[in-house]
């Protein structure tokens, strides 16, 4: 078995340890004599996993009492309208920063629900920086504040958290929870589909503040409603047991990788040598305001784009795969989640160098 | 490593030469060197495995071509709001049947978007039967009948698939698909959760015939239109790829075992041995109508109550786990699906055998 290294922007790489522990255990879970997904989410053996995971990542992240934590299905996409749906109450009208294609996406969902409010796009310089603090036009009538840290297709992620006052900051963390440190405190809620840096596809996270749920507009579906899933433990119905066991194995990888400051400074070293390697040569080039720059998803052209198939061939042939850029981008991204060694991208900076060397 | 006998209702036994199958490329699928789960679901590779068991589902059930076959998430207890969402089109009313617990979550859920007829209910018998063909009460002008072919905690099945004219006819077969041949061309919509009978939690596969879709109420939220989710082969967002792939397995391991008409007959075979160990004592009973006892599910209780705490812990040691009845039924209950093979059967009748002859 040769196990290559995978750029995917997701379902992405899984740390291997991990993956060998669940190979291990998969035909028989710690001496119970059968697999972790043949099991009763509520037989006490299954809830303990469900609750130690829970109670990892509430270490991991270190978030407050007064949030609950959700172990859903449905991805973010779902998310994109769970969110109108529980969080405008009384409201008419939510706040939508536009950074790109994952923020428009939500944009759409929303506006089946309510007026939206663009507080800033950065569509007119194409989505290359996030805007700042100063450029959000806050409504403070909105039920809500949505972002999108971080584009997963872009490579664009805020440098700071918007400050939204009284009005709660909704955040799609789909591909950078547990990627830095944050302070939970600030949000009202956070979703993250797990696919990029918590385990497999089919199972998403949401964190959310006690308040803000139990007020689900009355012609949504039962199981939209997150004080329904928070009442029961996320087991109002069968839960996606594996992936939610799977989670709970890579928050125990992270804690034992110094927990998410451990991963930052590793993630920070990760993404700051892989675009010094871009910007070392006109070979290749990052469009991304430096400040606004993804420590997750690096995306990159070659200056001669006839080149782009080669690169791809190669780079597969070197065992670097899935470093094809996004169909609506176009060129080259790497994706290096928590997952992705620091190896993992020194091979492909050598691998690039090589390239131009023999390209050029 | 010692595998036990697992006789969960869900989720359940899988079979082990598919989590075998599963352990061994856990690593490393078919030598591209990394795990089917860290995989795009764009990829051509995981395209392949996901349309490889939409062909062999198609195969096994003998889906008609004017059929979607649609790999969601979200659990049964989603479709509970998305049929009507979908189904209701112009119509107000849809007609329920009422059988157990399943039946009435399903009716609950309908409540909330239209006037449910109950077309026929066994509560006064406290659903130890299914009503026949003749007792229901359909309305013409329903958008469609809805009923559980099989009730997985009172364990009472259909003998018969009821006849419905032009209305749909909608079924929760979560606990029964693929256990015996029926004849798809006689539903609208079969759906079901896939910890049961079909792979490990967190899938749903719903199976539709084209001209229902497309006319999804416009309140609802996109992820719950049929359409999209068809149009898109699936995969509008990331789908549950490993439970899809685990799912495609046992669809393999299914055809290797004689297909839906061989699994029928096994089937058959470890559900008559069983009740016929029930009725041979009067130390064990089932209440359930002969003709409606359910070929997955079988409650039993024991004549005296106070035994059965001794009997689970006596089964335990014994190798034979989750026989506890459901909490809203009480006594036992032995969840016998495709994955639980005969010998199990055999090995749970001698012991009760055992148990009978030891304390009575």
């Amino acid at each position: 078995m040769i196990r290559k290294l995978n750029f995917s922007a997701g379902p992405a790489a899984l740390p291997e340890e991990v993956l060998k522990q669940a190979q291990e255990e998969m035909l028989d879970w710690h001496g119970h004599g059968l697999s972790i997904m043949e099991m009763s989410h509520r037989s006490k053996e299954y809830v303990s996993v469900a609750e130690q995971a829970e109670q990892d990542l509430r270490d991991l992240m270190q978030i407050p009492d007064n949030y609950k934590v959700l172990f859903l299905q449905g991805g973010a996409t779902t998310q994109f309208s769970m969110i109108p749906l529980n969080l405008l109450r009384d409201k008419k009208t939510a706040d939508y920063i536009n950074t790109g294609v994952w923020s428009k996406k939500a944009i759409a969902e929303a506006k089946r629900y309510c007026e939206v409010n663009i507080a800033a796009t950065t569509e007119h310089n194409n989505f290359t920086s996030a805007p700042s603090q100063d450029e959000l036009k806050l409504n403070l009538e909105a039920a809500y504040v949505h972002y999108t840290p971080n584009e997963t297709i872009g490579g664009v992620e805020f440098d700071y958290i918007p400050e939204t006052g009284d009005v709660p900051l909704v955040a799609d963390m789909s591909s950078s929870i547990l990627s830095r440190s944050i302070d939970v405190s600030r949000f009202g809620l956070i979703y993250a589909g797990a696919q990029k840096n918590i385990g497999p596809a089919g199972l998403t996270v949401v964190i959310v503040r006690d308040d803000l749920i139990g007020q689900m507009l009355p012609s949504a579906p039962t199981m939209f409603d997150y004080s329904i899933h928070a009442a029961a433990d996320s087991m109002n119905n069968t839960p996606p047991t594996f992936g939610w066991y799977l989670a709970g194995l890579i928050f125990q990888w992270l804690k034992r990788q110094g927990g998410v400051e451990g991963m930052q400074m590793i993630n920070q070293r990760k993404a700051e040598k892989l675009y010094a390697a871009i910007d070392r040569s006109a070979f290749y080039a990052n469009p991304i305001a430096v400040a606004n720059r993804s420590w997750m998803n690096v995306p990159f052209t070659l200056a001669d784009a006839n080149l782009d198939k080669r690169f791809i061939e190669e780079a597969d042939q070197a065992g670097l795969l899935n470093l094809k850029g996004h169909r609506s981008v176009g060129g080259m991204r790497a994706s290096i989640y928590n997952a992705v060694p620091e190896s993992a991208v020194d091979a492909l900076i050598a691998f690039m160098a090589e390239f131009e060397h023999k390209h050029s």
